[in-house]
């Protein structure tokens, strides 16, 4: 739920000089205050500087608010939000297999060998052809630029080149791009014509960090990240030699870079690990050491207690991925436990395990799967006897918090807040769109059921603008 | 799974006088052929008589395509689909609270009473005012239509005015509406403000019958039924007394029209009802007779194997409600065991116990629940303890026949399927529509695939138009 006004003082740098405001918006915003509690915050004036970082947030009680804001109208660089117009944070997809966007929404009825072998690796191998590679590409990256998402976690293939091809293309558009070549080297559970040898696949994924730290370099400051980095990605244990796991776990340490897998997402995948090492998935990745304070892992339907103890004191984050899992996991990941053993968890739409692109749709499955895992699914079975699991439901702000504040705590950019000192990542929501004109029919209503109606009932429709780092990237602002 | 072309001989009827075709329109068709398969059927021309009904469809290799197809054209009544645009047949929404249209996606992290008493009794007794209503439920209306569907069962309030004001909205913009002004009666469960004697409850029910029934008379055509028609709605059980739930039974009798009611929704309901009457809802509602062939009944989460044999009997349907049930219901509805035992299904959305106005989200829900209910949920149990149930996975193309055959079946409308002799109730999909371009990247595209993209993936914007017995009701054909 939400206050009007929000009760915690708004915390707010010193003015900046204008000089270094490159633009300003003023209107309404929503965003995460605890995990708990989306608060609202009526008209204010964000200064945004020219590195892309909320310089200030002022409130109409600032005494000095009325004197910027005409200075900056004068200066041409201020925008105010018009009626039914509101800020959210961007956000976060931690989960998305880039190349598998072309066959998103097929073929999931099919059972899982079938999937992977007949559409999946095909797919994927498709995107050696570097012209189709970019087409999809642009494709991707503006669908989910337009349905408000500023920071991805990509799967790509195994193709070194397609990969750096993704890594231009987020350059190019404005969206962070956080992006892995996949290693998968293991001939026993590999196609031929869809997979690398060892020596090659750890050749060639040194080559993409250097490839790709080369046109966007790091710039060691937490307030301008590099828009795109490279994240060393084995698909997941099974497709991989040991050999190749041990020199992605070194690689990772010698280049600081991040890490993801899929990790326990199946019944299978779980018990497959486990009969190879003797230890569970996470002991497994944690050994080779691919869990790291820079790592995200997939999917974390079958953690342990001591599993998800480990992803916490490692600093490795979660993505759930509600959709996808629905049809491959067999069962809904546990995340509000993960959560009060203190892992960092965010979301992902798992492209195309799952197939819709939108972050807005995955807040609102995280919810409703998480009734069904509180509730139990069986009504043949007296209440108590269901399967469920207490305290396991996931609200409407929880799962906000997930797409905005854990997200890109998982991926460490310093966003998902409207706050100074935050990156100007920001989605603006139009609730009288005309593709979608939500249903308002008091002119007073309350700010609280206005977010459960946007976060509920948005179309893609309802997304104006979205910047990235102070960048407009989706959308206009006429 | 989808065939292409279909192997079954397309049911035509002769070719009609020209002079009784409305219109044709020519283009490639998705359509139901069983509740397995959905039947692709490639470039065809749909001959629309002047009654809204499909008069003939013909193949190009049928001898007089070409020349009827000129013929037509020179008439100006030849509509010829673009590339990437493709018919559905209309959904139907089997269960929606039009008054809770005004509080869609608000409030569902509240309990039960609370949700109820402080939000939804409210929201519905507003629409005693009239021109409140009239905004509301146009506003409604057009963005139901915008989403494909073609035919809805309303609840409305308990403000019979209110519910007239809803068929005359139908009857104008052109959707099927089957309309229940609301029962509740029982000062016990319902709120002071918002409820009726039992006497008045039973006298304006009768009079919105006749009311409705003057301006939408029942031609007693199958092709040709009445655009809108009175639903008799005890709200629940729970909230009637007897007097009230027999006085229906009676008036469902004498005016041989549709009823509608909750049934089995929640433990608590299905707990309550026993506890009244020693038997389940489902026989109460029969003993109250309730439960008729022109019967939907709600949710329907809890129903046993005998109550599911008695709606079978009864020829009475079931409204599946994927997402509200999530909410509210405490478990998965086994609507695969219901066809088995030979209950019609169709699907609801249950605004605003669901959020969402769009039986496409439905038809996504529906299998992602299904899989849950498969599974079971909790990982921390070995597969075979986890809960779930065999034999209830809907697939998508099971999905779409309960959103396409099942609903047209349970409201007794000759719809559904795109062949000769059924209404014109047609959503037109554009899937390269500018505000959403599906991720199509090969010309040659198996049409099984698109499919599974359409249902998957598409958002309002790529419904370009929809037909109501033959009427334009939403969109343009330009």
């Amino acid at each position: 739920m939400v206050d009007q006004p929000s009760s915690k003082p708004i915390a707010t740098n010193p003015i900046p000089d204008l000089n270094t405001v490159a633009f300003a918006v003023e209107g309404p915003a929503y965003s995460s205050e605890s995990e708990t509690h989306v608060a609202y915050r009526p008209q204010s004036l964000y200064l945004v500087g020219t590195d892309g970082v909320i310089a200030a947030v002022l409130t109409p009680d600032d005494p000095q608010y009325h004197a910027i804001r005409a200075e900056l109208a004068r200066l041409n660089r201020l925008t105010s939000l018009a009626d039914g117009q509101v800020l959210l944070p961007g956000f976060s997809d931690l989960h998305l297999h880039a190349p598998q966007w072309a066959q998103a929404g097929a073929a999931l009825d099919e059972p899982l060998e079938r999937w992977l072998g007949r559409y999946t690796f095909p797919t994927e191998a498709r995107f050696a052809d570097l012209a189709y590679a970019d087409r999809a590409h642009r494709h991707l990256v503006q669908a989910t630029l337009a349905r408000g998402t500023t920071s991805v976690l990509y799967y790509d293939t195994i193709d070194r080149a397609a990969a750096v091809n993704l890594a231009h293309v987020c350059t190019e558009l404005g969206q962070r791009g956080f992006i892995g070549k996949v290693v998968m080297d293991d001939p026993e559970s590999n196609p031929e014509y869809y997979r690398e040898d060892t020596a090659t696949a750890l050749a060639e994924t040194e080559r993409f960090i250097n490839e790709v730290r080369e046109f966007a370099p790091d710039s060691g400051l937490d307030a301008a990240p590099p828009i795109v980095q490279p994240v060393i990605t084995p698909r997941f244990i099974p497709s991989c030699t040991d050999a190749a796991l041990e020199g992605l776990g070194e690689l990772a340490l010698r280049y600081h870079c991040f890490t993801q897998s899929h990790c326990s997402e199946s019944d299978w995948e779980h018990h497959t690990v486990f009969d190879r090492y003797g230890r569970s998935d996470t002991e497994a990745l944690d050994m080779f050491g691919l869990l790291t304070d820079r790592t995200v892992m997939h999917h974390c339907v079958y953690l342990s207690e001591s599993d998800a103890d480990l992803f916490a004191r490692r600093g490795a984050a979660v993505a759930h991925c509600p959709l996808s899992n629905a049809y491959f996991a067999n069962a809904v990941a546990p995340v509000r436990r993960y959560r009060r053993q203190g892992v960092t968890v965010g979301l992902g739409t798992d492209i195309s395990g799952g197939y819709d692109p939108s972050v807005h749709a995955m807040v609102r499955l995280a919810a409703i799967v998480s009734r069904n895992l509180e509730s139990g699914v069986d009504a043949s079975r007296e209440a108590a006897e269901r399967g469920g699991v207490a305290d396991a439901l996931v609200t409407l702000d929880r799962a906000f918090y997930l797409a905005t504040v854990g997200g890109t705590e998982a991926l460490g950019v310093r966003a998902g807040r409207l706050e100074a000192g935050y990156a100007w990542d920001v989605q603006l929501i139009d609730v009288h769109a005309p593709g979608n004109d939500l249903p308002i029919f008091e002119n007073d209503e309350d700010p609280a059921i206005t977010f459960q109606k946007i976060m509920n009932l948005s179309t893609p429709a309802n997304i104006r603008a979205v910047w990235v780092q102070g960048r407009l990237a989706h959308g206009t602002l006429a």
